[in-house]
């Protein structure tokens, strides 16, 4: 078959491999930046073994079904319309998994953006308390705080499993639920994108200087690292995306990847579709609760929460990774043009997004905090991750046609 | 730095990617592998959809809690020691998150290996009944059937994301509780440890005439294609190859990745460690349930196990990925010798592999239809992979030390 992409899955030089052995061995046993997720596994562990042997113990305990399950009804607003089906959908699993977990008597009704508040509201509407949570992307509000960004996806930052990873164990959902406390917000996990496209031009980018003047629809904080390659970025939403494209008031617009950008209709009026999405290596999104609403709720609902959370996020990754593929096909066989970012403009995007994160980080406290967690979780992460994962991938990018 | 990882990460080259344009136009709009997840997809929507309307309609009805939540104390038997607190551990976040959801009325009690029965007969236990449900690697059973291989990990398959969307979207858990149910066994998904490594050798391998006559512990059904290559697998419990690698009683072991094989020990006495290991990249954990105790639940047990399953797949993963690189960093640092097998022993592999599975297709017609699915998702899956993720990883691989 003629599409090997062999640039990219060159076998893995033997003579590597020493050099790898003799980096560790420099480095030698040290405080690892993971001490503090080993520690919190530890704590994790001693209290699950406490809690292992209260379960033997208090096996004749009665329920107090009354006090910890009351009847509850809520109202999540989201972010996204009802035609995004994996990103709505996910909202949907979510509030079915919590209904039918108990009983229909904690309600959560799912409406979709503009239904209550405009989906850039969303976080708004949770903060003053006029909705109980929203499902939304937190880079969304980076104009708040760019503290905000981390929560979904930053420039260079990590893949989707490095992601929940670090939320889980890397310290991250703490320092993000610490910094979301300002704006009286607790977050839970809702899923993800995966790693996501760079967009849909009407002329090929060749070279950086192809970046100058550029008008580019870009959701989040990636606009600001473009700013500086004098990009103009756009914040649209995506219903208005595809008229300003189509007249030219813009020249390109990112949105997620194949599935949802079809639908969007992109490839109808911009030829080019770039990869990666260098500042959306993964999204993750996230249900938004009122702060004073999550702490109203007994263990029960809030464990009941959280690993409803669990399945949607599990859903959402897994359905974009089904529906992708099958996308992608459509697209390049109805006439669309992919590209890869070449390396010059990847080397000057990340060039301009270290300057960002060193200026950003010289005056905001959080963001230089969650930052530098991020970054040293993220290093150690593809230090490990070229050895199994990315060999194994490699391989069977090569190989997968032989049958 | 000296520690890139330049032979398996170069950058695209510009003129790979026309190529892959014109194969998807050659290939054309076509009847999709995964027509039957996308058909699924829709009737989940309209499902849910439905379900949406009923939660709007039914708001007041009454809660039926004594009928749909009885008290229930059931025991899961868990393949694994406590010692691998990865793989034991999900099962205790499981098992926490059905008794917090439930208020205690629904309580599972973890046994490790041992405890009960021995972890390589957990499945036994469940289908007989003597215990309600087990934690456990289905490729254990390949002797039953090697259909069995399938739901943790076959030579050559998926990679961790794309196996769970391969269960939840690809067919993969129809396909897989369709053939279980002849075993009376219900599955669901529990964890994942990720690609795993190649094992420990006290020699090096250098060629594939190394492998002929080599004594190597080997998990699942890959044994069955290194047969062809000479090798002599073993199948060993956890807790016996310490001790059969330190006697020379066997030449190498596989187990799973650093951080569980650095706690049996294998750095002392085989020094070097191979990757990727291409029989594993991924390996799928699942709750085994006794099919008619499965049924048995109503529908809101049924939904808490799955959200809490959810839970523990998520926990699992992000949990080893979270400890693996400390431990790699660790292993390396104390003299390991890290080795990638060299594409002719790759190729060899991938070559013995398909011979299998043609001749294990010819006689077994459920392992055909599940190799079949799978394959066909596989294909699909690397073709979208190579473009977005692949080149994101490649590229952050190269520059994650440049800050």
């Amino acid at each position: 078959m003629s599409c090997e992409f062999k640039g990219s899955v060159e076998r893995p030089a033997a003579g590597e491999i020493p050099e790898i052995n003799r980096y560790f061995r420099a480095v030698g046993p040290k405080s690892s930046p993971l001490a503090a997720a080993k520690g919190k596994i530890m704590k994790r562990r001693q209290f699950l073994r406490a809690a292992g042997l209260g379960l033997a113990t208090t096996a004749v305990a009665k329920p107090a079904i009354a006090q910890s399950m009351p009847e509850l009804k809520w109202r999540l607003t989201s972010s996204f319309p009802k035609s995004l089906d994996t990103l709505y959908g996910g909202s949907e699993v979510f509030a079915k998994a919590v209904a039918e977990a108990t009983d229909n008597k904690f309600q959560i009704q799912v409406f979709a953006a503009g239904e209550i508040v405009p989906g850039l509201a969303a976080a708004d509407a949770v903060q003053s308390g006029s909705v109980e949570l929203c499902h939304t992307a937190s880079y969304y509000y980076f104009g708040k705080d760019p503290t905000f960004a981390f929560g979904t996806a930053v420039p260079f930052g990590l893949n989707a499993r490095m992601q929940n990873s670090w939320w889980s164990f890397g310290g991250g959902a703490e320092l993000m639920n610490e910094f979301y406390k300002k704006f009286n917000i607790y977050a839970i996990v809702s899923g993800n994108t995966g790693c996501q496209m760079g967009g849909w031009f009407r002329k090929e980018i060749r070279e950086v200087a192809d970046l100058q003047g550029l008008k580019f629809r870009i959701g989040g904080f990636a606009g600001t690292m473009l700013t500086k390659l004098g990009v103009v970025p756009q914040q649209i939403a995506a219903g208005d995306i595809y008229p300003a494209l189509e007249k030219g008031t813009i020249d390109g617009a990112e949105w997620v990847g194949p599935y949802d950008d079809e639908k969007l209709g992109f490839q109808k009026i911009a030829p080019y579709y770039y990869y990666p999405g260098w500042w959306e290596g993964q999204a993750m999104g996230h249900y938004f609760l009122n702060l004073n609403k999550w702490n109203s709720l007994g263990p029960t609902y809030q464990s009941i929460l959280r690993s409803a959370a669990a399945l949607s996020n599990e859903w959402t990754l897994a359905k974009y990774d089904a529906v992708n593929p099958a996308a992608l096909r459509r697209l390049l066989s109805g006439g669309t043009q992919l590209r890869a970012f070449s390396p010059a403009i990847m080397d000057a995007c990340l060039k301009a997004t270290l300057e960002v994160y060193a200026e950003v980080s010289a005056k905001n406290t959080d963001f230089k905090k969650v930052w530098e967690s991020m970054l040293a979780f993220r290093n150690e992460q593809y230090l490990w991750w070229q050895v199994a994962e990315f060999t194994y991938d490699s391989y069977l990018i090569r190989t997968r046609t032989r049958v």
